[in-house]
């Protein structure tokens, strides 16, 4: 009576024998990994300082999608520094062009009933096709490579039923920001969302991709889809009908909790700013004006998603001083949408074409005016993260973004006066398998030089955590702090990921631009930790917001709750998680803590006293598993593995 | 008897009454003026100091191709600023997207016989249609835009007779290549280069715009070629037969220079780092590996640029490790690409495909890694350029960029296994003329605000000369400082260029970072000077190589020579330029001079006679016309334009 989650964790379960309770501690074995070049260039790194002989998964894949502007020498250095790795240490390499990861990887990939982990938090789309895949900081999957399993807590399975098929002008993008809707940015934490039901039938698996995507806007661990007939159909039309196999939930299948969906009864809706929970249907800010309107990212990736917009566009032209940024996804389907005629409709009309890749979803271009409203497919649209500060970034589905391209207002499409278009399946996509590098032979790989560009630094080494600390509260915080709020992306930062101590200049700018500096006044004198609300730390899964306010001497995090990959970045490299009760009151920016007795209370994972400077007492208790603890004392995951090998 | 050159300026001369000698200072009269964004800002800003009701030209169209890349809100704040201040004044405007100026203008715009001035050095590209089209600092359009003619030296015509035909794998580009091999970056000064002969019926309208971009690379005043029936058929398949007019030279004209090539004796030609001057056979650097091959900019813009690469690249894929970056032209030829078939063969043999735009031909964006070699189509390869420290860029045609792109070596194409491929050319180019915006008429203009976002800062204001100063010698350079080296372009800097006192802290930062800060310090207790060799500014038309000096204080440029354009930069913003004899000693960088009865010597046009600190005397000749004596003294145009009105 399982449903699919529970089989796919029971057939990958490393320890304990049985699928455990949920909240129970568990490790899972991983069949591929998936790196984007953000993260990857630590990943690489990491992967240097432990020195494997080759990688051990089934496939791994180095992807370059973020990092593509190449606005000085870095990013083409990195590029270099990446595909070098990759032919070393045995991984497959996506140079920049082929486009976003997510999509590519389950297209070209990902196969049902496989385990994935990805540096990067959208991995989870690849649930479409029946996969196990989560996201995880940089050095986690660097050592799910190694073989390492990867640890979590056993996941509540949160089934969602979906009835009925969705109403003309309503697709894929809607169902999710119904789910956030409803639940918000936590309703997700410590759950797997599996979608069931007959409504499945009308999703095609890339429309399966984008609900899958944006599940880690929920806060879930993953989302899953069965593998069933569409999947069946996606990957043999893409010449990959031998890696399908059937995967659904038994017959009498339970969840842990449920939910449906009516599909019919759904509407284009939107996400207001500056949080993706913030969802509303389109026609209540209907009328507000735009200046921007972007299609694409892994969270719209698929050929129909810009085809809608085409069709919608078509032998019209967009509203004077609206910019229409349409950013294919990946070549392939760049290559069909020429082939098709969508591309010439879509330039006709004024589009903007950018080059393949995540571009603006992270901020690497594309930033609106102060002041002026932006429509985007894209999944999130926290504070800044488009470039722009203050901006304004709406959340939506293609046919609301090209709606309102068309209008210079946000629209709902229903209110065009016209028929919703049909969008034809392709009968053979594109599907280019070369345009990836296979790694070369063992043998071969050993004589491979690793390519290594004068700005890359190696990662910096850190100490273990005293016994004792006398830290400063350097910033008391609010709830659902994200890693954009923590290390900004962006044009202007990302270039240095490659370079801790540079990187860490920006930490906080957008909270407190005084962080930094205040930060390294107090780094060789006790350290500093920082206060925050519930999930701390939740969005993209970039770990240089663990290792840049660490590198900066941050020792510990105290907060209601954690997101969870944050978290485990937190424990990577050596920084404590600190839970607090939700009637105790947290220390306030100025205060010094004083934490003694680290070490026995982590060897037994029993609560810290925590003392104020004006005599305060808190009761903070370690959010780790008994080998988390370990890692934090010993200093991060490099240390301890080092003194375990 | 005169040629074309001759009759062009005829046409449009306002002062003397009869074509002088050259050297003699003559006035123009403007009917077209083209600004793009990097260099339109700073013009638009300059018309509204000057606010007039509506600009007096036939047409005057402001592009947006340099900054797409919108890594933060600044560009597209610009974006909206032009496109409102296009409004009120009464310009045309190419939103981003459409694509690069020059072949947009000669397509959408151009006229034989039309004068067209430019606030781009590229702007010549147009006298491929038989107009006289020039580069000018931004202020000198604004002045054009309101009807002041354009004054200038009255120039030598260099006529190039061209004969026979283009073997096989030799381009546009490598005559205009061959002819920076033969005469280097200055073999054009003072000079109007204007083609002739049976030759020119092998090249097409959007061949000859190659050869007339790239003279400016000869420090040319322009380049003009006459308008025949080549020119009546580009026109003509674009929907605009009417404004064809024949314009040819009189059979029996003659050339203050002559010169002859023998199209069927040139071979594959490319420039090595780091000056367009620097041509050498292709087969005699052949086999350096290359890390990039870049097709697109002005310097190749045409459809058939691309298809040829297309063409050569078909079923192939290109050599791992090289980054094949296509920048297409314009939306037009975009779309073209796409219907014929070309794009999906660039994409299948691995291309990236970027906005249609400038990019990275100006530092915006793919900038290479260190130390690995980029072969590029574009005009010019100063050092930095790119956007790499120390980058190492080949200028070359795009059948060479093919060929080593597929070998990953520079490779000459002759020596590729295969057919040189023949292009077809299409009977029905796409120009699509609603892309851009036409003006609202007067009445309607006068309601419209112009939107400034908050980063837009007014014009500093400057001093007038005073009669005596004691400036320090903060640089002495050598020949050739290109306006690359003065203040860099690039996507770190030029979103700075609506704000001057931002974007001086960026001035020499190539050839001495120190200069800002010294500087500063000088500023305000005499200011500085810089001391150059011959050709002083060459490159880019961009002012802010005059502005941003003089904003930290520079009085005078001390040269053996002046790059057109820059000089005339230096005048408009109130630096004085002052040559000094081939065989005297020029001053040392630490050295102070006094110079005194600057006022009279202005009036007059005199010497002036500078003494240094240590007691030498220097003899220093105002290179400046009458007028142009009366504007430095007021302190700039903008002064000067304000007490004379």
């Amino acid at each position: 009576m399982p449903n699919v989650t529970q089989k796919l964790i029971a057939a990958h379960l490393a320890e304990p024998e049985d699928l455990p309770a949920p909240g129970e501690q568990i490790a899972l074995t991983i069949d591929q990994t998936l790196t984007q070049d953000a993260t990857g260039t630590l990943v690489m790194l990491a992967l240097e300082a432990f020195d494997p002989e080759r990688v051990a998964t089934e496939v791994s894949v180095q992807y370059v999608d973020h990092n593509l502007l190449q606005a000085d020498e870095r990013n083409a250095g990195d590029h270099r520094f990446l595909r070098t790795a990759c032919q070393r240490y045995g991984l497959w390499f996506s140079p920049p062009g082929n486009g976003v990861s997510h999509p590519l990887h389950m297209t070209h990939f990902g196969r049902p009933g496989a385990t994935l982990l990805g540096s990067d938090s959208h991995t989870p789309a690849s649930g479409a096709l029946g996969m196990l895949a989560m996201g995880a900081g940089g050095i986690d999957v660097a050592l799910a490579m190694l073989g390492e399993p990867v640890r979590l807590k056993m996941p509540e399975v949160w089934g969602v039923r979906l009835t009925g098929a969705l109403p003309d002008w309503v697709s894929a993008k809607d169902v999710v920001l119904e789910m956030l809707r409803r639940h918000g940015v936590r309703g997700g934490l410590g759950r797997v969302i599996e979608y069931h039901g007959p409504g499945l039938d009308g999703l095609t698996a890339m429309d399966r991709h984008v609900i899958a995507n944006m599940g880690t806007e929920l806060g879930a661990t993953t989302t899953v889809f069965p593998s069933d007939e569409t999947v069946r159909e996606f990957l043999a039309a893409r010449g990959r009908g031998d890696d399908w196999a059937e995967i659904g939930a038994d017959a009498d299948a339970t969840y842990d909790v449920e939910e449906e969906i009516d599909l019919s009864t759904l509407e284009p809706l939107i996400a207001t700013p500056s949080s993706p929970g913030n969802v509303v249907p389109v026609r209540e800010v209907a009328g507000e004006p735009i200046a921007q309107s972007y299609v694409g990212s892994s969270a719209n990736p698929g050929f129909r998603d810009f085809a809608v917009v085409a069709e919608i566009l078509r032998d019209r032209t967009v509203a004077p001083g609206v910019s229409l940024d349409i950013n294919p996804t990946s070549r392939d389907d760049l290559r069909d949408l020429s082939a098709g005629g969508q591309l010439a409709a879509l330039l006709g009309a004024g589009a903007r074409l950018h080059q393949a890749g995540c571009n603006g979803c992270i901020g690497m271009g594309q930033a609106p005016a102060v002041g002026r409203n932006s429509l985007r497919t894209v999944p999130r649209n926290f504070p800044d993260r488009s470039g722009t500060p203050d901006d304004s970034v709406f959340l939506c589905s293609p046919e609301t973004a090209a709606a309102s391209a068309l209008t210079g207002r946000i629209t709902d499409p229903r209110d065009l006066d016209r028929d919703c278009p049909a969008i034809a399946p392709r009968p053979t996509p594109t599907a280019q398998r070369d345009q990836f590098h296979a790694p070369p032979d063992a043998q071969d790989a050993r004589e491979i030089e690793i390519a290594k560009a004068p700005h890359i630094a190696a990662i910096p080494k850190f100490d273990e955590l005293p016994d004792r600390l006398e830290p400063a509260v350097l910033l008391a915080l609010g709830d659902d702090i994200s890693t954009d709020e923590i290390l900004p992306a962006g044009a202007e930062i990302l270039p240095y990921r490659s370079n801790i101590p540079e990187i860490s200049r920006f930490a906080f700018r957008v909270v407190d631009d005084s962080y930094p500096a205040r930060a390294e006044e107090v780094r060789d004198d006790g350290g500093h930790v920082i206060v925050a609300g519930e999930n701390y730390g939740q969005g993209s899964s970039r770990e240089h917001a663990a290792i840049a306010p660490r590198y900066l001497g941050l020792r510990a995090v105290l907060a209601r709750s954690f997101a969870r990959i944050h978290r485990q970045n937190l424990v990577n490299f050596g920084v404590l998680p600190l839970t607090y009760d939700s009637d105790a009151a947290p220390p306030e920016q100025g205060d010094t803590l004083r934490l003694t007795g680290l070490h026995d209370a982590l060897a037994a994972r029993t609560p810290v006293t925590a003392e104020t400077g004006s005599g305060h007492r808190l009761t903070l208790q370690p959010a780790l598993g008994a080998r988390e603890a370990e890692i934090v004392r010993a200093g991060g995951v490099v240390n301890w593995y080092r003194q375990a090998a």
